[in-house]
């Protein structure tokens, strides 16, 4: 039987839940599981008539039934969200709001009433403020995986995925060390092992500019080097350290399924420039497979209807893959 | 009168003296200006011979005429290279001869004898050892210029220049500072008022991912917001911090002539995946330009035939601007 998989309707002032109306309309063309929105049932009723959409939305309960899904076209677990207004400034109005809707995918994981769930974009700054770096981190410390989380961008022909994520990059040569990159390494192959019955190609990148630090003990001869020597015993098909700046041009060349790079936007910058919105975010570690659009809540285009739901379809669509 | 330009010929055991024959061919379809070579006349003919070429290479001294050159198909100022091998493993070996085709391509300069020089590729490893991060700190030491000298990675389309250049990465946040950014920015800029009569516009990138720091001393804050905002004083189109990862997606929209960076992978893993060699490497704040292929000694390619001269070509056009 094939378990649903819930979207978590983001930040309330954001396209989030713009893009899921746009996305339902076609939804049955690429995927077979069935979906439910978790959210503001009045939100989401606000957004139809502003996209003057025919799609009925029914109202859902935490114990619901496979037919109470297959019945109804657009699913709801109904989060109450307090404010009068949407598409408003964004800000911490709407934390407890999202954090609840967090609250109950969760719980409806640990029942087996869900195989993972895809989020909408929140507003890092406005719901974390400090606290966390992003949702991945948030999530590792929710599941108490710490450590263990690992952030991965995904496209079909390469995927990226960052050792550290969004920290202060005089931070980044600190937080790097042997261990880490040996477990996130290990735990992406396995990924794609169990979710594509294959092994992937794995470039491991250096740090420093052209792999070159004049010290002795720079972090390629120190740790990154050492770590592929470990990883490579344990029959994963990785590469490196490779030279940062070369690294994206070699890429169909060597085939490379995955980049993994040390710091954030060592990866990012090259791969949303090469593949914009046609990206998704899994983050991997956790005991259950959480997804998002690989974008903001796009404010400066929030409630004007030309948001592109591009990003979050193919999160719904890397579903089927995962069993 | 137009003057010369002349091709320091770089690593012997490289695909240098290739990628020059290559280029020699058509040179008259893409410049107007006379060329010469400065390096060894032995190894020259070698490579003639190794690509059955028929070009006629001739011997100038350094009070040469511009009738010598217009006489000559190829005139070379014979600098000896005294080993008998090339095409052999690069080592320390060539670095007599090097710094001497520099020391003669500056002489040439100070005797108003060429406009400005380019150099075939060098090993940074061999040549500088730990002395030098590259040809561009090499030169701005030679030229007492230190701290003036602007890495500029041009394409017609876009352009890129690190602020920081050869240092490791855990190093980067400590060289930053704001007389820097406004003092390089301004010499980006006049370079292209001069070369092309216009003012460029210019995006400064933030540091951190996001530009976002949880510190209320972030480098963004506290160090390249303020230097902008000085820049923009002086009549030049700057704009910024923008955010690293998305810097490259927003270069066509914003019509960015130049994106500047903090540190060296920053600007230059995308800009290599994008242009590939199709881009040459500019150094300005010198008393003179100096411009070198944007590419290596390609080892693994050396003495096979099949080296692309495209860049070597792409840095003589560049002259045809330069007055």
């Amino acid at each position: 039987m094939t378990k649903p998989i819930a979207i978590i309707a983001g930040e309330p002032n954001s396209i989030s839940s713009e893009i899921i109306f746009k996305s339902w309309k076609l939804r049955k063309q690429y995927t077979h599981k069935p979906l439910l929105v978790i959210g503001s049932f009045k939100l989401l009723n606000l957004q139809k008539k502003k996209l003057k959409s025919h799609i009925k939305i029914k109202e859902i309960k935490t114990d619901f039934s496979m037919k109470d899904l297959r019945g109804a076209e657009l699913p709801i677990y109904n989060v109450n969200y307090e404010q009068n207004k949407v598409f408003q400034k964004i800000s911490s109005k709407s934390n407890k709001y999202i954090f609840k809707c967090f609250d109950i995918a969760i719980s409806l994981i640990k029942n087996k009433k869900i195989l993972g769930y895809i989020n909408c974009p929140i507003s890092k700054e406005s719901l974390f403020k400090n606290r966390y770096q992003g949702i991945t981190e948030f999530l590792s410390k929710k599941e108490n995986v710490k450590g263990n989380e690992v952030m991965l961008i995904y496209n079909k022909k390469l995927s990226v995925s960052p050792l550290t994520t969004h920290i202060p990059l005089s931070k980044v040569n600190s937080k790097i060390n042997k261990a880490k990159i040996i477990k996130k390494v290990k735990i992406i192959n396995n990924f794609y092992k169990k979710t594509f019955n294959r092994r992937p190609i794995i470039a491991v990148l250096g740090l420093n500019p052209h792999n070159f630090s004049p010290s002795k003990q720079s972090e390629e001869k120190k740790i990154i080097s050492p770590a592929i020597k470990k990883i490579k015993k344990n029959r994963i098909k990785v590469i490196g350290p490779v030279s940062p700046d070369a690294s994206f041009l070699l890429f169909k060349k060597y085939k490379f399924d995955v980049i993994f790079g040390m710091y954030h936007d060592q990866v990012l910058t090259t791969f949303k420039t090469l593949f914009k919105y046609d990206a998704i975010n899994i983050t991997l570690g956790l005991p259950y497979i959480r997804i998002s659009p690989d974008h903001g809540t796009a404010e400066n285009i929030t409630g004007k209807g030309v948001a592109n739901p591009k990003s979050l379809i193919e999160s719904i669509k890397f579903f089927s893959h995962i069993k």
